[in-house]
């Protein structure tokens, strides 16, 4: 059967990469809607090339624009252009790979409208970890993960084998400055952090992999995708990536998903699940090339970010909403040059210190928590 | 509910383990038989402690011995005995831990009666794979593998993923020559050989281990119980023996079985299959402790026997038969200081080369091709 598939975030690098895949595999789906952001140019090309039914753009500026060489396409705009595409029943799947909070939204779109939902964005269950994935299982909805280390964990568990979980070992890299001191972290330039040794991705997600704070989110949206306790998640430095993460069960033994660092892998595991195909990599994995792999514990004293998210998971509530909310207008001040990257870490702290948090399963409460750890952030860097 | 199990070959190694994880489990697990060899005082300590229903041993001299001290156990002999356990419809599954073609009349007693085999004897299938697989489709029975490396591709299959597996990756230590010259093995002494860096196991496969006959054998069994051409087998040497073994699917991603390097673990999981419980092991996989994994290829000229076990599986019929019977006599020989550990390789090249091969699909030409293998090495040895 073919699946049809929306992508909102079309013009990122996971949306790039999921359009290429859906067009390697033009057998196998077709293509409802696209959304995107600020890059007008690169979506013109994209409708052009991919034919899309609907488009949804970030205003309505953007939509006239558009309007005027594609005067036959529906096109809408904004949090309600992601919703309605998101949730229309002509998908079979969507993919979220918006950045930030602004995938929550579409996700329970989709969500409530029975749509499997292919996550690439770690903000929503970050934020909204409970309300999302009660929803999802009252719908009795796939959310398959796209991150690497989360459909490595995905593919390690078998239904035969999810009530036997013990551990979870999510692995990463180490980013740009685990062989450097927290001194070369302090005078880190901007082309220094996002300089990573693995994976190409966007800006936001390249700078949390520098302070470590990506496996801190990985580690809460692990923690909701598979109803594991905290202290049973573990994190791994592995600087090869080759084992993108493990599940450790009962009887002591690890199953793990390997690969040649390539998105393009759980991008169509995502897509194509259950089921499995030959994809875009013409290399496949070659132990006996990669020759070796390394494991050390992470830092905790360099990468404080670690520490700051385990800490917001386990007191629960709108912790972690608010921990993603501080460090979203962190990392961009960073990127905007405005601050030091150490000082990621100490605005989160600073943050999560002041938070007086409420219960996270009502989206009201998490909206206002995200906005107030929003406002927090601005006001400290601004003073 | 509890689960009725016989250990056939309980004296042995994977035997002794087998009865520890049942002790360990007793509350999942009732014993029916045992069966051992010539290690009558050890079966007397196991009759006392486990209380099994039936023994069976290897003559009737040893019924006579032991029937003076268990006048009320019911005691069998040779190999009616072990396929009268094996087959006995109180099991629900029969552990084959006997070594040698002696496991494959139990296996073929039990599928016939429809009961689940752990099958821990590897020449069973290597022998008579397509006989013993067909068998068991047709009676829809499970054979769950012990071997550690064919455990963790059994591991890294699920339901799901079963149609989409694109190649396995068997490793293996490299057994105990793999940093010496052909020379030291060569002159290698029956100690120096049995000497395994990472596994305590039986004599004939600690020195299958040091020749990678081993590897040679795990090939064809790999082929027979996953039904995957031999080029599409790989065997990656791997010094550390974490990773237990991977499967490649099509899509590029691979899923690998790793662990500390303990037998209980493939065994209680052949047992508990398809649950999976607390184990007896305290320590488990701590990857930062282990901190390094390596990959070699496994180097041919030093190790013709992995060679040789691909082009008998290649040619099929007979070939892998007799190669495992020509095997089983050289590394008997060399055990008892008759010839020298790199005789062994030249002993079954021979034998193959001189072979007149016959489809493997009737159980009498299997047993006939075996007897030729083993008459075959012995009037090499014996000129």
């Amino acid at each position: 059967m073919r699946k049809t598939v929306s992508i909102l975030g079309s013009t990122g690098s996971i949306g790039k990469q999921a359009l290429n895949v859906i067009t390697d595999l033009s057998d196998r789906f077709n293509l409802f809607g696209l959304a995107a952001g600020a890059n007008i140019e690169v979506l013109k090309e994209q409708i052009i090339k991919h034919k899309p039914e609907v488009v949804s753009v970030r205003d309505e500026k953007s939509v006239l624009a558009l309007k005027k060489e594609f005067p036959k396409l529906e096109i809408l705009f904004g949090g309600d252009g992601l919703e309605q595409i998101a949730g229309n029943r002509q998908n079979n799947i969507v993919l979220i790979a918006v950045s930030g909070t602004a995938g929550l939204y579409p996700t329970i779109a989709a969500i409530n409208n029975n749509i499997d939902v292919a996550l690439a964005n770690k903000e929503t269950l970050v934020s909204a970890g409970s309300l999302v994935m009660n929803l999802a299982k009252e719908k009795n909805i796939n959310i398959i993960p796209v991150d690497s280390e989360h459909s490595a964990i995905y593919q390690c568990i078998s239904n035969k084998d999810k009530n036997f979980i013990k551990k979870l070992i999510i692995t990463g890299s180490g980013g740009p400055f685990r062989t450097k001191t927290l001194k070369d972290m302090q005078y880190a330039t901007v082309e220094q952090a996002l300089a990573h040794p693995r994976w190409s991705m966007g800006s936001k997600i390249t700078i949390d992999s520098a302070t470590l704070m990506n496996k801190g989110l990985e580690v809460i949206e692990a923690h909701w995708l598979f109803n594991i306790d905290y202290k049973d998640i573990n994190v791994v430095i592995h600087p090869q990536s080759i084992i993108h993460s493990a599940v450790e069960f009962l009887d002591g033994s690890v199953i793990a998903q390997m690969g040649i660092p390539s998105m393009h892998i759980p991008i169509q595991y995502a897509l194509t699940y259950p089921q499995r195909c030959k994809g875009l990599e013409s290399e496949t994995l070659n132990l006996t090339q990669v020759s070796r792999l390394d494991f050390e514990d992470p830092d905790l004293n360099k990468f404080p970010c670690l520490k700051l998210a385990y800490q917001a998971g386990q007191s629960g509530q709108t912790y972690p909403t608010v921990l993603n909310a501080l460090n979203e207008i962190a990392v961009n001040e960073f990127l905007n040059n405005q601050i030091k990257l150490t000082d990621i870490p100490r605005i989160v702290e600073e943050g999560l210190n002041k938070h007086n948090s409420v219960s996270a399963t009502d989206l009201n409460d998490i909206i206002t928590a995200d906005k107030w750890g929003r406002g927090f952030a601005q006001s400290l860097i601004r003073k």
